[in-house]
């Protein structure tokens, strides 16, 4: 009960600037982590990698190596002057900014004046729960910038991709990045619903076998989980889809056929997500007709040996009537009051008779099929 | 129940002008309130903001200050004449009156001779029932004209903006001002929603412990509240999304951005509003669950206990049976006539067998996975 | 019930050609009433009105008033010659022809050889029962002319205007006076949904104290008129879209403007229909969660009557056993034969025993909550 | 129950080639009819019509009357020469005759080298069963040839207008032949509409006074005839729409107006089926509150009169209970034993006791409602 | 309940490469089957297949006959080395050849390079277990690829096509070759449709005789498979619709014709997947049905007899009250103490008044109509 309940709270996740506020303010949250800058610079050849501290620092940087492509990968909202400087160097706009710091956008797509500007969500599952958390990423000629809320993430994979020189990655351009950073995110959907899929399957043993109200509830919310991650990966799709129509002329057409890689898996885990929610709903049909069965067997029960006994004893009520053989004052013999009662073979007899009443009700329920299973 | 009862009345809560009024009609309702008009001109530099009574004095003011941008904040439908000039002063269509006037017009966006006319909605919560009030917007070149029939609204901060100088307010035109109206309405959904899901929290946590009716309707009263405010917000969506597509002059590229942002905020909201339905759908589900398992409950218990007891009022029942063992009259002895009574250890025996057969029971039900819970 | 019962045959309303007529045939009902014809004409300054008798009439009048704007409303299919001469006249296609006969045609708007030809309902309420009638339209460059089946309907208040020369109605042309029909069959909407949702409301009140089978078949009523209200006016709002985008030269721009009025009216109308479906949805609920509340309360009762009076008449069914205390024969005593039945103070520690049991469920009840309410 | 076994069979009505057929290969089914071909030659002024046995005769009479129309009317797949023949004489891709003899496909219109290629579905009912049969058209310039598998069709009404020259029939062309055959196989839709509007009206009197199990059946056979019926005419509708759309030379722009009424009888057919859909949605909620309803009634019985009586039942049993009044060793007096039974009114007073019960649980169950109806 | 656990980890099916591989990267999954390739060579006159064992003789079968038409049928993934050569010698992109290998994929069509990918799901039914596997086309000028996991599969009828040259197969060009491999896995979801409507036609009649919670899960079952299979061809459909609005210049018009046949093919088959997805739904409803009207049968019983009985119950046990006649001490003679048990027809007569009440009761429930059947 406690880890339902407390599941629950996360509907309550949007961040939002208070209503009045004017729009473009940047409204940092009291609980922002301090801020952290790393920084990769790598070219086909070479690569290093520092922690650098502001952004007269990435400026020095872009200018002393232009013809290498760099990723300013920042961490934690606690410096507002950071963020607005940043916004003014790479001419940013208020909202964009905005979008960054209120961390519940939809993952989106959209140009501006010499950059483009991603949402993705990361959604990572820590002990059954799902964290939902938003990377935005600048993408300009050749530098990326991703600002997230968090230090640890998902993304280390293609950090070491970059310092191992492994795949495509220093052979192509920041477009080809900032694809690595949007498809990791895409990526990471498939162990979650993986896992999903194992809770699914124990779920319907669980409920085949002993359906408890408590697996009813797992259920439930196995598919708020997946309405959520359908709604999400939904929003991720309409993206890619956004970036193979536009045309963005940071990404080149050979990064292209890669986004249309990430398209098809978005529409693959789109997949994935309907067959596992119609899953979902049928395992509510099995918890209710199981419900409904154990109903019937115990109604069942109750009735056979209700009407198995009620007339039985009707007939041993009969014979404890007190109806007096004689009369008490004038001794006059009654012999119409309980014969029964003073024949020598009576009570064989009215047992018998109980013996068949049983036998007969018991060929009725057989006849019935109240007495077979199911 | 008289809070619930209260609350359904909203369902007939559209004012028309009776069937076969002349087209544009302008019919005020009788409890209109009076009207109050006041005035706020400003530009980059300076700014006042006076009470003002007719639309002469509207005129005077645009004719004295070309220069300046001009807000006339009109509240009250008390004066048709008023309303009447003021379509004239302003080549506002009669249609678009009526509309004024009949305040359950969905949003929307029209253009009209030398002016754009929208409609907002402004909603709100007053001791736990939505106010969904309308703020007709009227944009020409300097000028913005709000008509609205009651005194309070939500557009203090936007005011307090204007006298402040905060924000690109004094700097941006009236197209931005009509934004920040706009754009104010939207905002305000944001801690309505916030509301609903503390609601919908407290409903989980009321219908797992305890399911009573009175939370089921609130259920459902918190999913009508829903349905209507996803109306409502579709319909600024789509409002929206006509401004951006538009080639309306009146409205600068620069300021498309921030409508751009209000579309997203639109589709944020719709996605918060379809993830609440969920909930309710889910909530629904755990009340019937409840109940059901309630009733499965007590079925339980009667069946237990009627399946102990039935058989052993049978046996008490038979040992109460008055055969007898000598024929009254002949002094005959019938020794088949119920001898267990006239064992030494009958009574003994008899409480045994009684007991076992409770025992078998228990063991059967215990089985049966009866006596354990859910 | 008798009421419930009639309303039902309402769903065979279609009136078809039988299948093997050929295409185009004009079938006149056998019931159709007699022709009557009305003709109005006017202009900005002067009206006259008065009963025609045929197609000749009709042509002398256009010939003698040219400048004129015409309206021909004819009420009845009795004579079907003049149909054809009308058919002939005014270059009416024989398959709209012979629509205006088969009175079950959807809203729709065609544009044929010189005139524009729409259809309206015309949705009115009799005793409770929705009556959907057809008003066929043909307008040409200065007449106008409908087409009904039945006498009395809902368009005396456009007559009135044309008499009184309300509103634009005298200055416009012709297409202003079928806009205004229109208009007119739209309107009529309001009352009409006004009365369903009184009707809600007071379902409500009585589906909550006092669940019937009989609210319930009213609410399955009112949907079902929602249901064919909603489409009517969907398909009245698809008319007036075509219209809208339509390029008919029939029909002035200035009148286009009125024509979007209508469309919005016919959204607004949707927009309520949808809300009154949410709360039939929401009623049913109410009503299966009403009844099945009340069998729980039943149930509860039962069981809670049987689970405490079942073991007390165990046991003074265990007392009333006859186990004999002295062997009738030897005389020989049985001391273990209910030795209960022998003591001073049995009697009233058994009735002890069974107050304690009594007590103890009811404390038990308590605790899981059966006897409270809900 | 017979019947609705009968009707399910019809779930698997699918006739088509095994899979690893060559496309385009003609599979004739082995209970094939002997093929019968009857020809129609006809223009404005003449008309004959003549059993013909062959291609060749086709051509002949083609090349003899050039300038007439020509309808060949095939039936019976008996012959699978002859259609190869036939498909070699007009141009008919191999495919297009597949379709023919795989007679389940869906109404479609195709244009191949100089014919268009219609399917039309002909639905009837026979004895309550729907019969669907495939009605295949290739219209060519000057002739129409319709294949079909069943000898009686229903057709006629389009050959007697032929034979008769009534309505257009004569003085149009070949395509206003074939829209008078397809136009006639969705007029045969109304009649079998009307029948299931008359069955849906008895099936509601039947499960409002009693409702069976037979009767749901009954209803869920008529939804899924309406589920085929809607998906029939919908794909009518799209052939329509496909037609309308399609620049065809062979179809003169005349003809289309009566293929767009065509059009409009199919969305009003469509119309019908969704209202009549909505009416069996309505009738399963009418059976299941009936259902419920009737089990709330027995459960009432069984309670009122079980609550009424195991109170009574527990006092008659506490006097049987034979505390003995005497220790029948001592003789001693036990006056605390059951004084009751030793008062003189003893009996009385138990009786009056057990009346004030029973009328105090009548009074409490009338005022819970239970002793009224509904 | 074996068989249906085992089809439930079904669910779990997708391979996928893990987050943070290189996007792009070929990896073989470990149970991969040993490469098998076998080439197929033939033009309109001759034929010849063989076994051959890698990417040079591959090239040098293309260099020798260039005017022939080429089918590489390679099975198994054993050798990734080979894998990648082959898509170094035909330009296929890397993240084609992850697909090819990552065998979870949506079936369609794209075009790199010079040459056409397709992926095509071959769905077939092994024990009662849908196995659906995955075939890979490249389809190049003369030459068609295939690339499969497994070494048995449905294409067999096409190989002997080839063999034996039936049908168009060796006259047309590689592109009718990829047609009828796409359409041979289109044409064999008909035969497992088939089997799906017998098992649905027996589910029917086991569910309406008797209705357990065993059939249900088997419709359960049913119904997804019947989702996944519509999911499958409704891509396929796609799949085909993509590929007749291209203008892949490697697909021939005449081509064309038959892939509208597979796409007409794919629209008839999902037509016939929504009747039994449809049949499924009312399957869900009769077993409902079946099982609460055997409840209420159940229910109708125990109330009956229970109603019965209960009354009768009563009256045995008053009469068995042991209300003294006399006082035992005084010898008083108490007269109203139950004077019915020292009447001399008063065991008769109380006979008499059960049998009353029990003819009573009987006609009281036939009159209620609970003694009929349904």
């Amino acid at each position: 009960m406690k880890k339902s309940s407390h599941r629950v709270h996360r509907s309550k996740k949007i961040r939002h600037s208070p209503p009045g506020t004017a729009p473009g303010a940047i409204v940092i949250p009291s609980d922002a982590l301090e801020l952290k800058i790393k920084s990769f610079s790598y070219n086909q050849n070479e690569y290093f990698e520092k922690e650098i501290s502001g952004v007269a620092e990435i400026r020095s940087q872009l200018d002393t190596y232009p013809l290498n492509f760099h990723w300013f990968d920042i961490k934690g909202f606690g410096d507002k002057n950071f963020l607005e400087q940043l916004a003014d160097c790479f001419n940013i706009h208020r909202l964009q900014m905005e979008d960054v710091v209120n961390v519940y956008q939809r993952p989106k797509a959209e140009e501006f004046k010499g950059h483009l500007f991603f949402v993705s969500r990361m959604v990572s599952e820590k002990q059954g729960v799902l964290i939902n958390d938003q990377l935005s990423i600048f993408l300009g000629s050749n530098y990326v910038i991703t600002i997230q809320d968090k230090y640890d993430d998902i993304l280390e994979p293609v950090r070491e991709r970059i310092r191992h020189g492994k795949g495509n990655m220093r052979k192509s351009g920041s477009d080809y990045l900032a694809y690595s950073l949007m498809d990791m995110a895409i990526d990471n959907f498939y162990p979650i619903l993986e896992r999903t899929g194992d809770r699914l399957d124990e779920l319907q043993d669980e409920l085949l076998t002993n359906p408890t109200r408590e697996s009813l509830n797992r259920v439930l919310e196995t598919k708020r989980d997946l309405i959520l991650l359908r709604r999400t990966i939904w929003s991720e799709r309409d993206k890619m889809n956004d970036i193979l129509r536009s045309s963005f002329t940071e990404i080149a057409d050979t990064t292209k056929v890669y986004f249309r890689d990430s398209y098809d898996h978005c529409i693959q885990l789109l997949d994935l997500i309907e067959s596992y929610k119609e899953v979902t709903a049928s395992l509510m049909d099995v918890y209710h007709s199981s419900v409904s069965f154990k109903l019937n067997q115990v109604m069942k029960v109750l009735t056979i040996i209700s009407t198995i006994f009620i007339p039985l004893t009707f007939i041993v009520g009969l014979y404890g009537m007190n109806f007096s053989r004689v009369d008490p004052e004038t001794g006059k013999f009654f012999p119409l009051n309980m014969p029964e009662l003073y024949s020598p073979h009576g009570y064989i007899i009215v047992c018998g008779v109980m013996l068949l009443i049983v036998i007969g009700q018991i060929i009725f329920f057989y006849k019935k099929g109240w007495l077979t299973k199911g």
